[in-house]
């Protein structure tokens, strides 16, 4: 038998880690920072490229793929830009057995090398609006990592787009935030509030940055993605200008927006339980698992084919597997795809087959179904849909509790080291305000709402006078 | 208009090139050796990594994510391997603004850290056989680079399996050298010789490597995915053992196996005019375009409408694209077309509004065949099919035609210098011979045939006795 998973209410960072090690998502490499994603994590990375990329596709993005080394000097020419990644960059200094001349940074975001292309292909209003993604690795270098939340490398998609006016790229901008809160609501299952980060928070060398945020059952916020308005910084600083219909020169407005394998971690802390992780229908690589009940040595291959015949009729549209392997019982079986968060278990027996049915069991309640054996398909595409929601109305609930309405600061402070989770407060907009109760709390302003409803009140730290509240919490 | 592409008579290579830039699938970086794909080339990579990717989840694979750095330390474990690769490796020796205590590379390919993380998940049969592909970057420093041919970041997929005998290990290199050599002639329509690579050739810590070797129209070679045996030499590197059904602790044995976006390059070559590219419809993006012929200022609408209906009927099927543009003319249009390699362009005009018809035009021949309105998508489909067909015919005509039986040094050297292709001679085995010949002609040994017929002969440099013929070619 497998080592258990520590619950959550003992440690839930231990339980975390637990549970990526326990469904075989991840594992430590010997590159310091650096973690590997096994095939049962890479596979759900791969169900979470496939829903955003044909997003992308269908909001008219096309792929690319720019170099992985920046030359440094690119990197200089946003000043907010290098002052934002510089210290986390990894060096090439030497290639091909010499020094370089010039040092090369390992891609931390792409925005520089790709502003650079940008200005060799942007000449007329013609070439606008220019929507590109790419999916591709990214290297920052952290001192605290953890297993998919924060690791010196990672994997995501970068989108990068130029266009012709400030509002094409507004619009741009709110699009693909508008996308990430999709994929994330109707495909991971979790709810997330979007809103805009403040000055102190948004992207180095944006004009501002919108946000989608989670929260995670230990009352922790998660940034699950961005979508940035960079305004004119990168044509300016890579002087990219087109010809507009009257002939004039103008210089162009960008885009970025990005999520990450992050993304997976947002999932395990949402959705998991003390058994391990629990995945949404939509993105679980295997949707149902069947398992044999064997008694005794005789009709192995009776209650087999049988599984075998019923499987064959979720063909094409659900995905499963029938894990016949001899050397392991039925509850070791149970319990490692329990682990791994597959939807739905069927389990069969003699009785079973007699009885022409089959067992399922859900993997987000444990509830026991009995199925006939002509209507599995039906049943089980009904079942994964009702997962699919409970999860989504289970983290949602979850949220909903642990969202608290402050209007004075010892209030906030006992919250923030209490129960935790979203505090919705206001604030006068002052970074000064928002460093102190950072410093004092830990807490960050983790999203501005876009439409608040006008709400007057004071500024829960200094007492000075708000129109808006924003959402705080201590975050991931 | 555009700047025309130069012939391929006149100068191959600038040919090559022209074609690239004209397609629009790449172009130069500011990054020494380092080249963007854009969104054209890249989607004919997706396309190849769509077939190539079910073929390896066919046979049994998995996708996994291994770090991009790697110690150097890892590299030296392997004594083939390291000498082989670290004159070519790019080198961190900075990250998070500090000297690092080990600098680490930049993977050339992934065993060394693959096979360090086998050591962790290999403990018994049961684990066995484990087969892990990944998608990803590589960097080989070079110092003279080609779009696509050679650059020093590319992207690949790398397979890394791991077995309990060494048969299995040889069937499994041999299974993947067939499914590139079905991948290049069903999918790529490339024709290949398969074969074993001479000592000399192989990759660096193998025990054999296999290879597909296509034959461009310059006359010169080009290896396009290979496959490794690579032993026990890396389970020994890295003490990677397992317990076998006896109880008894054996080391593993190793392949792995690589194709990458070389790939590209290989179809330019093998199919590409003086016209721009060519692109087999199984791997084309884009199989049919559409183009309007506007006569006049007026009833652009209704024959646009005619051939959006006509477009809607191919869907799902078959990828076409309406080019509705108006700022451009037809004949800039096609121009643009048949650069990018369309298979099939279809026009209409008012009289083919009247007369229920349409105009398709072949890209591979330049046909013209009037389809009525209501057969279009059978008739594409057949057409479709037929260029994919003549495509590997066409090429595979060029390669007999550009394939010598050679018995003598004199000949050889002619045939090398002048014709060009395969040159199908004895040699001795002895690996001096094949150096010199190298250095004579700058012909290598490109694959030793899996089943040659024995041919008694000798030895076309040193005049020793020989029992077989081999490949030879000025390659890539």
């Amino acid at each position: 038998m497998k080592k258990g998973i520590t619950k959550r209410s003992e440690d839930f960072s231990r339980w975390y880690t637990d549970v990526i090690i326990g469904a075989r998502l991840a594992d430590y490499s010997p590159v310091k920072g650096c973690m590997v994603i096994r095939p049962n994590g890479y596979s759900l990375w791969e169900k979470m490229q496939s829903y955003l990329d044909k997003m992308f596709k269908e909001t008219g993005h096309e792929n690319a793929y720019f170099p992985l080394l920046i030359p440094e000097s690119f990197l200089e020419k946003e000043a907010e830009h290098v002052e934002g990644f510089a210290p986390e960059c990894a060096v090439v200094t030497h290639g091909g057995g010499k020094k370089l001349e010039e040092p090369l940074v390992i891609r931390p975001t792409s925005e520089t090398i790709i502003w650079a292309m940008f200005k060799k292909w942007i000449m007329s209003y013609r070439d606008l609006p220019l929507l590109i993604n790419q999916w591709c690795n990214v290297l920052r270098w952290e001192m605290r990592t953890r297993l998919f939340l924060r690791t010196t490398e990672f994997l995501w998609q970068e989108g990068h787009t130029a266009h012709a006016t400030a509002e094409e790229a507004e619009e741009e901008t709110l699009r693909m935030l508008n996308v990430y809160q999709t994929f994330a609501q109707d495909y991971a299952a979790i709810p997330v509030l979007s809103g805009r980060k403040s000055d102190r928070e948004k992207f180095a060398g944006a004009l501002h940055t919108y946000t989608i945020e989670a929260l995670m059952q230990d009352g922790k916020a998660l940034q699950a993605g961005t979508s940035h308005n960079l305004g004119q910084n990168f044509a300016k600083a890579f002087d990219v200008t087109f010809q507009d219909q009257h002939g004039k020169q103008q210089l162009v407005y960008a885009t970025s927006w990005g999520m990450s394998t992050r993304m997976i971690g947002a999932l395990i802390m949402t959705h998991g339980d003390d058994q391990g992780l629990v995945l949404p229908p939509r993105l679980a690589p295997l949707q149902v698992v069947f398992i044999p009940i064997f008694k005794g040595k005789e009709g192995h291959g009776e209650i087999l084919s049988y599984i075998e015949k019923i499987a064959a009729s979720l063909d094409g549209e659900i995905s499963y597997r029938v894990d016949a392997r001899e050397e392991y019982t039925p509850g070791w079986k149970f319990n490692e795809w329990e682990q791994a968060g597959v939807p739905i278990r069927i389990e069969a027996g003699p009785r079973d087959l007699q009885r022409g049915q089959v067992v399922a069991v859900r993997r987000d309640t444990g509830e026991k179904i009995n199925l006939p054996e002509d209507s599995v398909k039906d049943k089980v595409r009904e079942v994964l849909d009702e997962i699919q929601t409970l999860l989504y109305r289970r983290a949602l609930g979850f949220r909903e509790e642990n969202t608290t309405k402050v209007n004075d600061y010892g209030t906030f402070q006992e919250v923030v080291s209490g129960q935790g989770g979203f505090i919705y407060a206001h604030w006068c907009g002052d970074p000064e305000c928002e460093d102190q109760i950072k410093q004092e709390t830990m807490a960050t302003i983790r999203c501005i709402p876009l439409e608040s409803e006008v709400d007057r009140g004071v500024c829960v730290r200094c007492g000075n006078q708000s129109d808006e509240r924003v959402y705080f919490a201590k975050a991931y």
